[in-house]
């Protein structure tokens, strides 16, 4: 590896200077912990200003907890999680939703990590079998593991068909600043009825802060006695906090998400020219999903980190990502590299 | 509240101005996400010469994690764990030891928050009933929730009661540094014979970093997956692990532990001479506990953070805390305050 | 081992032979499957009639079931359990309701097994405190493991203690037929308040049969989801349901446990005369608590199947169980070894 | 629904005259509970003949409980399950795998059901990824949810393959005995290399009595412990014992499996004459699936028991089960409606 910019994930880049900063001026005395403090007061008011008065927003440590901790605030044992097949929550937390909340859940193939009502339509069998496991919430990803992004309207057909068949919707928000700066909405918008919201803000500046929150009311009081029992309770609260606000300072989410997609979106122009390669999906945030040969994923392997997705014999599909701090420089640098392997 | 400084938990304390300038340091560029990152390749050079070559470390978020995570490494869930009956695991942790492990714990009442191969053995029934939960981890506190310190001959004890009854042994470790600065010995030489160790930071001056550390040979392959699945596998982990690299450098953890244990001797030695204020336990530690009258304890809460331990009509013992940013004229202006309400 | 009568536990008693007729009765033909028959319907009318129109009875395979299962219905993972030190949950189900409900018990010492409202209250601290578990559940037993009984006012005082808490009441019943045959009250009349029901059928006559009963208003609709996801779904139910409607029919639950208890009472009365044995409990209902010398005791095994309770240097508790089978010419071929040994 | 028999599944048929003979058989006296009684020696004898010196046996209660307790057996929390899609484990289980084990389950869409070396090496990806979950075990079902049957050889190239890969084998037997019949291999060669098995007997002719059979050496010692915790421990255990026991005499297991299977057989032989029924699966055991028109289907439904397993507009997969206690005359009718309502 060399030190080159990585292409291999938004959590290779470091902290954003702004949240690293923000540290520092919270680490100012002592103060309450366990959220007791100035900080996390503060972000709560940030949270009720962006998703709306009803949002509460608790910090975690991570994405996966984000993701595990909402389900298990929607779920009985014996209910279930329609997702996508490709759903972060299905492929990569080495199981740790069944674990923490010994629920089931119910994967669809789709074509672009998208759920549509249809699609969610197949897996609603067995309702009042004693012998099935009950469907009860969406699983939805904004940005999806495939960089597609959810349009407002899809968002609301899939809150529509939930509200018809008393089903409840989280959106896994690992990406959600990404897809908000592709589509241009306001974050309202796109919560329009969900549930529970994955807040994600590691990949995008933060340095291990995530947060759950909470939109359906009545379910906020009792979220701390999950949190702590899943292990997510920071004792120096403020230092969470602080991340999450330093982010939310005029709209600096926002703008890092909006800088990354653009990266993605240059790389992807750049790539255009090459017919050697092909893009694998619609480039809608700040992944770009290639396809290329073989043989050139693996020589570009010689010299950038990056990961790849898929491999048939005649094809590799690979993701590369950018970040905040990816430079159009660092682009240009990568750009030429595979003009040069690929041709 | 005020802006004194708060004997309410050494987690009131802010992150130690090495470990912030650690965390800037590291944030240098791109780097694999995950563990695979220098930092942690080093920190991991630090654990295997503090606690010897069989040691593994691997950053967790917090100290239930550090906790539970080390616990589900040594546990079937038909398999109980004996510990005291105050133990943070069995009263502060909201069931998360349960609800991972799904196995259950066994109290013991203890004069002093510490067990002994005696009162162990007194939760030695059913061995080999299928109707009984089977002993099979003793978990110690070092230091215990009282302030109290094993010394070395006494874990030493417990170890070889173990290894005759084929039980494993976990430390928690929240504060074992604290208890490294009182006792004077190596590190070695306090957990010689345990099989994992929850080893404590954050109370030390780290931001949000703790670590499980597995000693007992065989289970350090497969804990990554106990962490992942535990929802406690840091994205951006050099962030964690230069936390605990900083505390490591100088021996800053020790420094840190040997300036707080020391304030909290101040503190002590200050209140000998108050007959209204009797310590509630020895003072082997960062904590004072201290029975007083219920008015005197009420009215100092009127100026200070800290917390009632417990209370009966006729005394309340608090537990006062000093952390490692815990200054001499803190303690001398606390003392005065003691002074002029207790008499 | 002889052929003698077993005074070890109800549960070394076979099957009553109208149960078995039963049975046999119930096996023409075929019927739908997972209680979809008429067994079970006729048993839902049964429940009613006999614990009041809001009553909906589950059957379940043992006792085991019924009191995780009916605990799992009215906790959330981190709300927890008050029960006696002493509770079969606490002690002999290894684990089973912490694994299936990912919760905390919190014991309570008791002189007798019994709980009371005050006692009761030394559980009920950390309301509200994210770090503890919330209590949410009275777990009470009827009769408890020590043989006594509550008594209606008693149960009546634990209900309204959970009223004004916010708890809610579990009642195991494994042996609540020899409650009520000791007590000589209406079983409406201890249930008023409760609002799941263990009842207890295989001790009592049943081969392998015991129940859920729901009494709570709201619970009846997904708790057989609970009872699937709990491994305790019949497919051949009628043969349960079977089993519970033979011992309602002409109260043959009530007749048998009247029995068992009035053999306790003769094993009692016998022993009243010999000063070298001691009741340990008061006998309330089918089991006998007695202190005898350790040698006495163990010279009893050689002919006798029963086992000791706890045991001292000095006294040995012995637990004699009597069933719906023993007959008094088997109490007094008891009695005349007891007399014989102990003198 | 009338007096007819049933073909909607062979749990609603009842309990065989012999085993309800050996039951009442069983009813004699007292006996230890929990295991230790004479009958439970015996059958773990008869187990150890039919299934080779090192298989152990444990009576459950029901197919769930098998399926769940052998998998939990086998499994960390972290560690998957590769199972065909349409498995009961995954399909009909209300997600009790998930729930008791913590784990995930790896479905495969199969043709016929089965599995394949080859179609098992599609789920095995992520091996050492601590984001994913670890394969562990195959499980397998003989007879399959689709009524077909794995040849011995196709066990054997599964076993190979899980041997080559350090997985496990589990077997689903709920209806091993149809699987038996219709090979005419012995026990034993079809459960070379399986390391547990689920012995159905309940579909069979018990009327609520399985088997966790451990193959594997080195997990009977424990498996008493889960069995419990997964509360499936009867106290009255001679009940159990004595089904299981009454079905290996004379060895009426394997008759009542030839039977219902010829039965199956004399079913599908009568369709094959009429033109607008099409068999969906080969009969390889004790079920038919026929492809009939929708109306059809539900014109039959009038007068007898029976599952659609699956709608299209043009079709209905209809799955007609036998039992022990189907006799050539409710066949003969049953095809005398069919061939009248679909002529």
């Amino acid at each position: 590896m060399t030190d080159r910019k990585h292409f291999g994930s938004d959590n290779h880049a470091g902290t954003h200077p702004r949240v690293l900063a923000a540290l520092a001026d919270a680490n100012a005395g002592d103060t309450d912990s366990y959220g007791a403090d100035p900080w996390t007061a503060r972000l709560q008011e940030r949270f009720a200003e962006v998703f709306g008065p009803d949002a509460h927003g608790f910090p975690v440590f991570n994405g996966t907890a984000a993701n595990v901790l909402s389900l298990a605030a929607l779920l009985r044992p014996y209910e279930a999680v329609i997702c996508a097949e490709t759903a972060h929550i299905n492929v990569d937390e080495c199981a740790a939703p069944e674990r923490f909340t010994s629920s089931k859940l119910l994967p669809v193939p789709t074509p672009d990590g998208k759920l549509t009502p249809e699609l969610i339509a197949t897996r609603m069998d067995g309702i009042g079998d004693q012998h099935h496991v009950q469907p009860r919430v969406i699983s939805l990803a904004q940005v999806t593991e495939l960089g597609t992004c959810y349009r407002p309207e899809e968002v609301a057909a899939i809150v529509a068909y939930a509200r018809e068949h008393d089903l409840l919707v989280h959106m896994d928000g690992a990406r959600i600043a990404n897809a908000l700066a592709h589509l241009g909405c306001p974050p309202r918008e796109l919560t329009d009825g969900v549930d529970m919201l994955s807040f994600g803000a590691t990949k995008n500046g933060a340095m291990n802060a995530d947060a759950v929150v909470v939109l359906r009311p009545g379910l906020a009081g009792t979220f701390p006695f999950i949190r702590k029992q899943g292990m997510q309770l920071a004792s120096k609260m403020r230092f969470m906090s602080a991340q999450l606000l330093a982010l939310f300072d005029d709209d600096l989410w926002l703008a890092n998400a909006r800088h990354a997609n653009a990266m993605a979106r240059r790389l992807a122009d750049g790539l255009a020219a090459m017919p050697s390669v092909r893009l694998a999906h619609p480039v809608e945030s700040n992944g770009v999903f290639a396809a290329v040969a073989p043989e050139h994923a693996e020589k570009l392997h010689e010299n950038w980190s990056f990961h790849d997705w898929s491999t048939t014999a005649s094809e590799t599909v690979v993701r590369w990502m950018t970040a905040f701090d990816t430079s159009e420089a660092d682009v240009d640098a990568f750009l030429a590299d595979i003009r040069s392997v690929c041709g």
